[in-house]
């Protein structure tokens, strides 16, 4: 009888289910439940209003995935409950919660129903910015040495500045909380009935050091006495390698799922990290490139350097036994996205829906018929901050060269291009400090649908591409490591690597660099980083200073 | 008897005739004729193919102009030909033709046709770059004195470029040209029967200058032994300031126009210049800019300095009595109407006709809705080129700024901010080098119809605009210098200064600096003249390069 492995994916908007063959790697059954709270930036449901830059979930929408989703691909898989050895789960981070003792939400309590801060924290809510700000100011002061892990700053994405802004601005909610805990932890806790903490986002999300463990209790009383003793009183000390099991499934955990009691099920990884297992990389020098509104990217390490302007280094972080590098690119297809509500012309939208194809498909035509620097133009990718290698969020985008003959599709194709500049850069940096990269791997909806983009991903930075095989491949992944929490003896297995080898899966294309473009791209890519470098790293600080002026408005 | 003045305006496709009303000013009645030819940039008539950067025109449809448009104000109006007491002639420039020693111009002789050099070389024709570019080394080389006069630079707009592209591309046309001359003083040739030629051309487009004559013989030999003596033998060394009397209209000028015989003409004048006395400008300091695709800087002053980056200072070129300045913006409007065409998203095409708006005044309500520096945006307004103060054809546009949030208005906007800096830029260099600029007057299409604009640009400037009180201000300045070659025994005047107060006008709308906008735009300026200077002073020739790197492809 074949076994199977159910991988638990939580998106930004939404969450999926999808069942495995542990063996073969089929994937057998998906389903997808959208969160009806969705993002709340704006109000609460009971209609109080947010600050700008807030962004909250509420955490009864992943109970509902759980609810919804994992019935329905037992159902329509027609798989038994008991052949299923083991659950996986992936979620955005830092996706935080405070917490009781037992794990309930404080915001399914009445009294805190209209108090933001009792509600879950999405990874984009940006309004401890000022925080995160002071914790990079300390932590240079004292010559933190675990800041440089981080490529030298962190980010108010992250755990501690997310919880520092509940402590400043609702005290009550702070001393409330018994734990504030990640929303992967958390579902987690939801089938298994206990807290764990996983590698991956205490490494990334919290600045947890293998060797060296969280920051000292000194440094978090630096920030605010009422914080020196934060992790012990709000988070856990005990934090569990990828690849470990987390614990099984309850009679709770039963009851919400249809799973079997005592299902197997594995620690919590961050959406990104799990992309890795399930394109199959295993060894150190490979970068996997995850394309979506932004993109992350994803290495294997064989040692643990500190690279400037990396957004992390993780002992077993993304695969055990390696150091799990991670930097990112904070806009790619959101630029994309800009250009196409803003810079298109009528006549363009007017000529594609004649020729029954959607406008990206329509300016991606006009884009291919013209070749590398054709346009004369070149932008820099940062509509949305610079996030590797330069790390700072207060730069903004250029776009040059410009004429009177320049067409949408110029400016299109140059946006693509910069991002594709953006990649490089972060690839050359990891190598000019000694982290080799030696193989190219993509995922995410960019690397699935725009084989143009690849092509000149590909061209610029010189290397062939190697594309995801799976179109879920965030819950495949988490489909692997339920496999290996199973164990080989329940008919999954011992080892992440051969697991990976096994159920993950790249495509059969690959993206191969044009040498002639690649050499045209050489040229344009040092025009990209001399630009680059006047403009982020402090020869101008144009963009800083617009954006005081504008904020004076 | 009231007595009147025709004003001839000869643009890039049409011309215009103006009858003025010479006690009063008053405007009595106009005529347009779109010449049939227009401009011919791609074939000729018969069919021959024209290169890449041709301009060429028919001189037929410069008389055509005469023949329609002159009965046609003389019959609207009422007036009588012995009423009209003078005619003045203003045309674009370097409009430049060859022809036989009794003005026939060659195109007009069965056997030249299909011959392009036998053609008018219209203002835009821009193939004689490669020749410019040599005469430019070689006046350095020299050390010509000269060239100071214009900026350090000739451009390849001007007449000895395309005299001697005729002479290198087509021999025989050369040497059957008893003469090259511009159509302004073609035209008043056609009415008068005598060659003259005008200081404001020769001044401006010829290198010749009122107390120095023309470049010297050796430096034209050194071009080419064979232009040795073009001056003397297919130009002309006698030289009419303006304000002088070309000549009288003849028996044959009667016959083509209905005017009387007799009828006093002036020297021609560039279509730009005209404006001056069109708007009343009588002093040094006082600057007019006519804005329309382009940007003309007209200026008067009183003592010959020479201006690195201006176009030119001619004795006499503007008004009698004074330096007449010249400086340029190449791409004004052009870069409005090329956003408007390439970057304005469906949706407002949409909103804007639902308005019942067009989309220019669309995006203006858009625009005015925010303030100054609110976008954080700032641009180069180089989208063709710089032509004041750097003179630099290869450079090439930038915006920079852009976010997420940037919206098609905010980009809209910055275009026209960065053009009122290049407009700061050029006041500030006169002033910087010792020509004060004390007043501002604007004219053409973007004055009289675009009042955000101006606005934008008096806060920018930080100085009052006021505004040409005529829509047809070019025939209104050809008008009055009709009006004084008349001479006040014939009703009409005997100084410029005299008859330009009169009969020119401004609005009583003046566009008055808004003092906290102009704070902001100081703030933004210093931002745009860091830009400005690294690009376009050799800091950064990244444009330069991206420019070669698009022709490699």
């Amino acid at each position: 009888m074949s076994k199977y492995s159910i991988g638990l994916d939580y998106g930004t908007l939404s969450g999926r289910a999808l069942l495995v063959n542990v063996e073969t790697g089929e994937e057998v059954a998906t389903a997808v439940y959208d969160y009806p709270h969705a993002v709340m930036d704006e109000q609460l449901p009971c209609g109080k209003k947010l600050k700008a830059d807030w962004a909250l979930q509420d955490p009864q929408d992943y109970i509902d995935v759980l609810i919804v989703t994992i019935p329905k691909v037992l159902a329509d898989s027609g798989v038994s409950p008991e052949d299923v050895v083991g659950v996986g789960v992936d979620f955005t981070a830092c996706t935080i919660l405070p917490v009781l003792s037992d794990g309930t939400p404080l915001c399914f309590l009445d009294e805190y129903k209209s108090e933001p801060h009792a509600y879950v924290k999405l990874w984009k809510h940006h309004a401890a910015q000022d925080l995160a700000d002071i914790m990079n100011e300390k932590a240079i002061e004292r010559g933190e040495s675990w800041l440089a892990n981080y490529g030298g700053k962190i980010s108010s994405e992250w755990a501690i500045p997310k919880v520092w802004q509940v402590l400043r601005e609702a005290p009550e909610i702070y001393a409330k909380a018994d734990r504030f805990i990640e929303a992967a932890d958390w579902v987690i806790w939801q089938l298994t009935g206990k807290e764990t903490r996983n590698a991956c986002c205490a490494g990334y999300k919290a600045m947890w050091n293998k060797n060296t463990g969280f920051p000292s209790k000194d440094f978090f009383k630096s920030l605010d006495p009422k914080l020196e003793n934060v992790i012990e009183e709000k988070f856990g000390t005990d934090i569990l390698p990828l690849g470990a099991k987390a614990g099984e499934v309850t009679e709770a955990g039963s009851a919400l799922t249809g799973l079997s009691v005592g299902t197997s099920v594995a620690v919590g990884v961050i959406d990104a990290h799990i992309f890795v297992p399930a394109v199959g990389m295993k060894t150190e020098g490979e970068m996997l490139a995850i394309m979506g509104t932004s993109t992350c990217h994803m290495m294997l390490g064989k040692d643990e350097v500190q690279v400037k302007g990396i957004c992390g280094v993780v002992a077993d972080g993304i695969m055990p036994g390696f150091y799990g590098y991670e930097a990112g690119q904070g806009c790619v297809g959101d630029h994309f996205q800009w250009f196409i509500e803003n810079c298109v012309p009528a006549s363009y939208i007017e000529e594609a829906k004649n020729e029954g194809i959607n406008i990206h498909k329509f300016l991606r035509k006009k884009c291919e018929a013209k070749k590398p620097g054709e346009s004369g133009l070149v932008a820099l990718d940062w509509w949305n901050g610079n996030r590797s290698v330069l790390v700072d969020a207060e730069l903004t985008g250029l776009m040059l060269g410009m004429t009177l003959r320049t067409k949408p599709e110029d400016m299109y194709r140059a946006l693509i291009e910069a991002t594709a500049y953006g990649t490089r850069m972060i690839i050359e940096t990891f190598r000019e400090q000694g982290v080799p990269v030696n193989a190219f791997y993509a995922a995410g909806g960019i690397s699935q649908k725009d084989p143009m983009t690849m092509q000149i991903y590909a061209d610029v930075i010189n290397m062939p591409i190697k594309i995801a095989g799976s179109e879920q491949a965030g819950a495949l992944g988490s489909a692997i490591f339920g496999a290996v929490v199973a164990g080989a003896e329940n008919g999954g297995y011992d080892d992440v690597f051969k697991a990976a080898e096994t159920m993950g899966k790249v495509r059969d294309t690959v993206y191969i660099p044009n040498e002639e473009n690649s050499k045209i791209y050489d040229k344009l890519f040092a025009e990209y980083k001399i630009l680059h470098d006047y403009f982020g790293r402090g020869a101008n600080d144009v963009m800083k200073r617009l954006k005081k002026i504008a904020a004076e408005q």
